[in-house]
């Protein structure tokens, strides 16, 4: 599916069902970040049209999802906590390199691959979740987060030259890969 | 006009009919730092639901402003460039208390104001630029930027005696009118 390596496994999907209120409660998270996310891209490369524009309707639409991600908590009596980090993106994030022109490719290819994960992960749930009106939640998330992936994916061949994306996304790829085996299964939505 | 202590000086007014341009630029800047900003406060006082609730509605809707904005400066040909930072708003975040209870109070009141100056600055834009066109997109963000100086307002109310909050929204709106007035009168959309 997508760029991944390797589906989720079946830890994580227990991990997830066992613990669905803190898959909720990271998934807001992961919202909030994915829009900051997205103004820090405009903040860092202003001059780039395509990515402004893409990015303001992104994170539009994260906003979007984080108020509905916020409701579907407050209706099952859950209160929004601090947000402990996200190891995985953190993991990620230590493959970007330091320097241009390679750091704007980086950050958009990992933005690319932690997009998705979690629409990899919205498809298991989707399926895994007990609840049919979960269910449905995240088959409706599942669609837009796909577009993100490829957003992300789009934004990089605009300003490089698309033989260099693809490679160095499979090599990203074969990272994430490795990260997300080297967890310990929790339940969050990279966990 | 809200909680301001003075009107913007002449000397403003003419440095933004002087450099449109500039003033838009910074515009951009401040509805993408408003948008951040709310996520900020949802990220440090994630337990205060009416507070979490108004600030995802509010950075949607300067998400969309800073998209419109954006669609701007692109048909009058100007980029988006680093921002290069804005000293009125710092020199107000310096009057923040450290420690909570405190702070957040402040952090509440000092957005109410930045919301009650741009407002302000709106207002005067829309009577004072040459092109039409312009005047009404100013006119048009005038009612909106109003009801966000309310919002933090009322989130204050909800969270600390009115007494109180009234009582430290006419010190620090004492102390934005000094800032104001000691700043040069910059073609930016606080300066």
């Amino acid at each position: 599916m997508l760029c991944l390596k390797v589906p989720s496994q079946p830890s994580w999907i227990e991990a997830a069902r066992a613990d669905l209120d803190r898959v909720l409660l990271d998934h807001a998270h992961c919202e909030k970040k994915a829009a900051v996310n997205a103004m820090a891209l405009v903040s860092r490369y202003p001059g780039c049209e395509m990515l402004v524009r893409e990015m303001i309707a992104l994170a539009t639409e994260e906003m979007e999802h984080f108020g509905m991600v916020y409701s579907l908590l407050r209706e099952r009596g859950v209160d929004l906590e601090r947000d402990p980090g996200d190891p995985y993106v953190q993991a990620l994030h230590r493959e970007v390199h330091q320097n241009e022109p390679q750091r704007m490719m980086d950050l958009l290819l990992v933005a690319a691959l932690v997009e998705a994960r979690s629409c990899e992960r919205f498809s298991v749930l989707s399926k895994h979740v007990p609840d049919e009106s979960l269910r449905e939640f995240y088959r409706s998330l599942l669609a837009s987060e796909a577009g993100h992936y490829r957003t992300f994916y789009d934004i990089a061949c605009e300003y490089y030259p698309e033989r260099d994306v693809r490679a160095r996304l499979d090599a990203l790829a074969a990272r994430e890969a490795e990260i997300v085996l080297a967890l310990a299964s929790a339940p969050t939505m990279h966990g």
